[in-house]
């Protein structure tokens, strides 16, 4: 098979480094940085930039771009996308890209399916790539009606193939309604959790939990931006469960109500229970 | 030197196992469960019982119990305890447990240090305490006027010597602070984070930032629930703090406004990268 990835950044290089390593396929990358570029192919990350000639050749794309920008590759390139080929966009929200990109593949006859691999590093970029990125995570994909369960298997092979430990089946709407808890979510606390002044003088009084709850503070803005008002009906109302949840055990604090403060952390430990370790 | 442990439970029971498997010291230990005695016992993390005649010969006495139970027990034995000696707790609170146990140690000729050790698990008791629990992390000491240098640098090598990397000294008062956040914040966080109902549907949809956000949820309800109450002002304050701050991304979500957002990402990566990693 011959992979064409567009955006050579965390995902993008880990696919490509993932795929070379593990694989027998042909990758064909490309990104806007040159240096990039000559880094991925001095590694061996990809066998050669996706131009206009190769993009001919490629049986799948992979786009590893944040959404606007991948949204608007496609618009730029449909036309350049042989209808033999399938394009999987690895998004971290999928209402808005799937609802844009379907259209797009549906009129110039090429495959299209919504991807998120459940995997990252609080680190990003090319650099940061790494070859085992994926190993055991959970490789999400969005069939819909025009998917064949002929492709829907290359696909799951390819991502297994990789280092993916299962593929995940679902809709944009369920994604992106879990996805605001999971990750997006995850990502607002540890942000805010770390702005209280104490946390500047934590030095010798943490054990594990204030490094868990602040380890993916360091992100960048400008990507989960996008995504947060991407997604913002389902954060907003994640958000707002939290802040509620958590105005329960301010006012058993305040009101110094030991039996309340006990029964609200009781009921966390059996959902933690049910929702299992990770 | 002959070490009494009160409490062999997660910390009691590691700092037995690290003593006697590092040290050349004695200990002596007591729990309420015979069960743990006899583990302790058969696993060699105790040479014997600490009971009225042990307790004369011990040099030093950790305290590992809850608060209440800690002061009690104090209370109780406080006249068999060697002038000689030497008493720390455990405790994760340190204003209400020092300010009760310094007056019976003044009255009672031993010396009395407020001590935390930086080190937990999500799961508790002696069959879960592990002889590296403490390998790396901090021990926290609150020294005051009657605490002699002398008596600091035995206790600074001791607890190195079972495996900490590093000694904090603070103030009773300063610990409570600063723990409210680095611990006991992110306990209330964690717990309430998994009563969304889309935590029940995480599976597949989730890299490690659920994991990390939710890992302290499984909790000691009844720990907890004391060590809160005595850290109820400085807990209330870390609480408040965070309900406002993500109460302003959830302006920034309600109002679209993607600037904000931005700002407010912005700020927190800033403030994650000068507060440290861990």
């Amino acid at each position: 098979m011959t992979v064409g990835i567009v955006g050579l950044g965390l995902i993008g290089g880990s696919m490509a480094k993932g795929i070379k390593a593990r694989t027998s396929h042909t990758v064909y990358g490309i990104d806007i940085s040159s240096e990039t570029m000559l880094l991925a192919r001095i590694c061996g990350a990809i066998d050669g930039s996706l131009d206009e000639n190769t993009m001919a050749e490629c049986d799948l794309f992979l786009l590893a771009l944040r959404p606007g920008a991948a949204v608007e590759w496609v618009r730029a390139n449909a036309k350049k996308i042989s209808p033999k080929a399938t394009l999987v966009d690895l998004c971290g929200v999928k209402r808005s890209v799937c609802s844009e990109l379907a259209p797009i593949a549906a009129e110039h006859g090429f495959q299209y399916i919504g991807g998120h691999p459940m995997a990252g590093r609080e680190v990003g970029g090319f650099v940061n790539s790494r070859t085992d990125l994926f190993d055991g995570a959970s490789m999400i994909l969005t069939p819909d009606a025009r998917t064949s369960p002929g492709l829907l298997e290359t696909l799951k092979n390819f991502f297994l193939d990789i280092g993916f430990g299962q593929i995940t089946y679902t809709t944009p709407e369920e994604h992106d309604r879990i996805i605001a808890l999971t990750s997006q979510l995850a990502h607002i606390v540890s942000n805010a959790y770390v702005k209280s002044p104490e946390a500047q003088k934590r030095r010798g009084f943490s054990a594990g939990s204030f490094k868990d709850l602040t380890r993916v503070a360091r992100l960048d803005e400008d990507m989960w931006t996008e995504l947060f008002v991407a997604n913002a009906d389902n954060l907003t109302q994640q958000l707002e469960f939290l802040i509620n949840s958590l105005g329960e055990y301010l006012d058993a604090l305040r009101a110094g109500d030991a039996e309340r403060l006990r029964e609200l952390l009781r009921d966390g430990r059996l959902k933690k229970a049910s929702a299992g370790g990770d």
